[in-house]
């Protein structure tokens, strides 16, 4: 039975263990030897001194680092280790031998350029900070699935591959599908729609979209995923915006209180987000970006430096890194946006952004047949093209909205990372296309 | 407060509530009329007497099958309701209607034909039976993510688009990434290996994976599902089989416990497999085949039939529906499986077969870069296109393994479903792509 490198071994005190790992680093000093062992928990020293057995000083002797080895020893207390424990190991066997010199120095003494780091990435991965990173990614995005699933929502896999085009048709990845036209999906929605239609009332999905956008922009990614909910029987958009709100406080909530040990090693410090978010709305956010010296045409969409401005505004006026857009001109919204039934130029569309970067959009979809397709026609789109979707809601489908956040873009701004390439395990992006 | 037409709705016999859903029936009858209305977790019968509020009576008359309605009404204890219960109206709002006739019943009085089914399908997954099917495959993933979970295990997203070829090339949908080949993944493996390369230890992949095989067999999907765990340190092969068998079991055990009204509606009752599976191996199969009837070259692979064969053999001998077939030919796996080191003519490649049907293929990979590329030049690939993936080899990778299980394949022999289409909300082969 194998033990990690874990509190679970600083109470082994005394006791004989069996570990494996990578050699984290090796110091050779003749009459006593040092190993660090790492594990994907941590790392612990492995002392051996002249008179440890033979077969265990000449394995030691010709180790290199990144060998991977299995080690059994006795656990005992030191003064010097900063973990108070080190092994004295009885057995040490090479498991896979590792070539020097490394392309890339996983105990970080020699920092390497992110393009570096990209193509020798499984190096790379093998730093603390990035299992920290990966670690509190793959718990928020957990805890956010265990909310919506106590919240009565049903996991469901939507089709990635999709013979229509969705929102106008830029940017997509086309596939030949046994001879037809089609193209990997933007956004997980218009499915959940259909699922909303299919009497499921509270589903959502979680997995990759792709845009083929060629920009490699640090907020950029090929192919990305979102956590994607959609709910029937809502009032307005308003009860989409408050599970969004809650969901995001309950996944950072989590994190504060599971992840203390990787924020430590990430050297970051998280506060849990207060309830509410604010909410700025259209038109009046045309008045605080003129008050900001930002004059934007009225029914323009806005622009990311927009964007920025506002969040510097919301944080120092209601002191709050998330708020909401609601209420965007429908003349820059998709067809399926639901619109202000007496003021129809503004849609119930909704934006939520997280220290100046948008995480997601969503809101209250329309549901009424005659008016999507009337939107259809708007939009100077084929309603013939978007009858799969269209028809069945015909034969009442209820008052729904969603919303689709981008799990790495919600990482990257938790963790005040710069290049969001770097909380994707393998990044996709115009110039990358491998490992 | 909206209730559900649950257990919830069952005690609060002479309460008020409020309840949302779809006109699943409508018998008007003048004096009495009789409203089934269903939601996502059932249906309740709502009463209408002519002493009813006006607006009730009204909207009542005009009701279609498949309207969305909301109702405000008191819960009375009915002796002619199969559920105990029904609802007097207080009031009676419709929020969409639905038009006449519809092309699909979801009360299935009229059956409709699997092609149909599919091209309605919101209006097909609004029947009880495929509820109840869905409930069942969604709970039964969770509950083998969760045991995943608890085994120590990470989940981790790997790429979907990939710039090489992993297997050989056959049957892959192409992609053009920004002027470069690129190609949909049949499986989520090779990067599985680079994240135990990657240090993790234990993680696992969730997601789709593509096969462009014009195919519209009733075992046959262009887009599927697998869970597909990968683990460290193992000592051989028996070590991922016995992962997977437990995870089997847990989360079959899982839906016993928990779906019990769901297999209800299904008519099915399911027993938990008994462990350990047993197992086949290579050589010894051709021998079982031949004494049934079927003679394969010693070296050739198994086909369809072989599978059923065996199926029905261990069925008899061992009373079990699953089984391990191990020790594949070398020949007839790819070039990252790990051979038996004195008899590498065989490998330590494993199918899990259930109910005769193929659920997933795994084993333990090789992890030695020199035969990782040796193998790579039997097979008549070109070592620098796969370089990608075999450098990091060189760098200290410990022995692995894993499997990759079909979520369709298995809840399809699960509920001993005959067509694995009707195991997907949306599904793509060769002749659909729609809705």
């Amino acid at each position: 039975m194998r033990t990690h490198v874990s509190s679970e071994l600083k109470s082994a005190v005394g006791k004989s263990v069996t570990l494996a790992g990578w050699v984290h680093d090796v110091r050779l000093l003749g009459t006593i030897n040092f190993v660090i062992l790492r594990d994907s928990a941590g790392t612990v020293q492995l002392v051996v001194k002249k008179d440890a057995p033979p077969d265990v000083v000449n394995v030691v002797s010709s180790l290199h680092q990144e060998d991977v080895v299995e080690v059994s020893g006795t656990v005992v207390e030191s003064k010097e280790a900063k973990s108070g424990i080190e092994v004295i190991p009885s057995s040490l066997v090479v498991l896979a031998k590792a070539q020097t010199p490394l392309p890339l120095d996983p105990r970080w003494i020699t920092p390497a350029h992110l393009d570096t780091r990209l193509e020798w990435r499984s190096l790379d991965l093998r730093r603390r900070e990035n299992r920290a990173l990966f670690a509190v990614q793959s718990s928020l995005q957990r805890a956010m699935e265990s909310f919506l699933v106590k919240a009565g929502f049903v996991r469901a896999w939507t089709p990635s591959v999709l013979g229509g085009v969705s929102e106008g048709g830029a940017d997509v990845f086309k596939i030949d599908f046994f001879g037809k036209p089609a193209f990997l999906r933007q956004d997980p929605q218009l499915h959940r729609q259909l699922l909303i239609a299919s009497g499921f009332e509270r589903v959502y999905d979680l997995g990759p979209s792709w845009r083929a956008e060629p920009s490699d922009q640090p907020t950029h990614l090929a192919e990305y995923r979102t956590l994607a909910p959609e709910l029937a029987f809502i009032k307005d958009e308003r009860d989409v915006m408050k599970l969004e709100q809650n969901m995001c406080v309950a996944g950072i909530k989590h994190i504060v209180k599971e992840c203390a040990a990787e924020l430590e090693v990430l050297g970051k410090q998280i506060q849990v987000p207060k309830a509410p978010f604010p909410e700025l709305r259209f038109p009046k956010v045309y008045d605080i970006l003129k008050e900001l010296g930002k004059t934007l045409p009225r029914g323009s969409d806005l622009d990311k430096e927009s964007e920025k401005l506002l969040a510097g505004w919301v944080r120092e006026k209601k002191k709050h890194d998330f708020f909401f857009l609601n209420r965007f001109p429908s003349a820059v919204k998709p067809f399926y946006v639901m619109r202000v039934d007496d003021e129809p130029q503004w849609a119930r569309s909704v934006d939520l952004v997280y220290k100046g970067l948008e995480m997601s959009s969503g809101g209250q979809r329309e549901h009424r047949h005659e008016k999507i397709v009337a939107q259809i026609g708007e939009k100077g789109l084929s309603a013939p093209s978007l009858s799969w979707f269209t028809d069945v809601f015909k034969y009442g489908v209820p008052p729904h909205g969603g919303f689709s956040i981008g799990i790495e873009r919600l990482t990257m701004k938790l963790l005040d990372m710069t290049n969001i390439k770097e909380a994707v395990l393998f990044p996709r992006y115009v110039t990358r296309l491998s490992p």
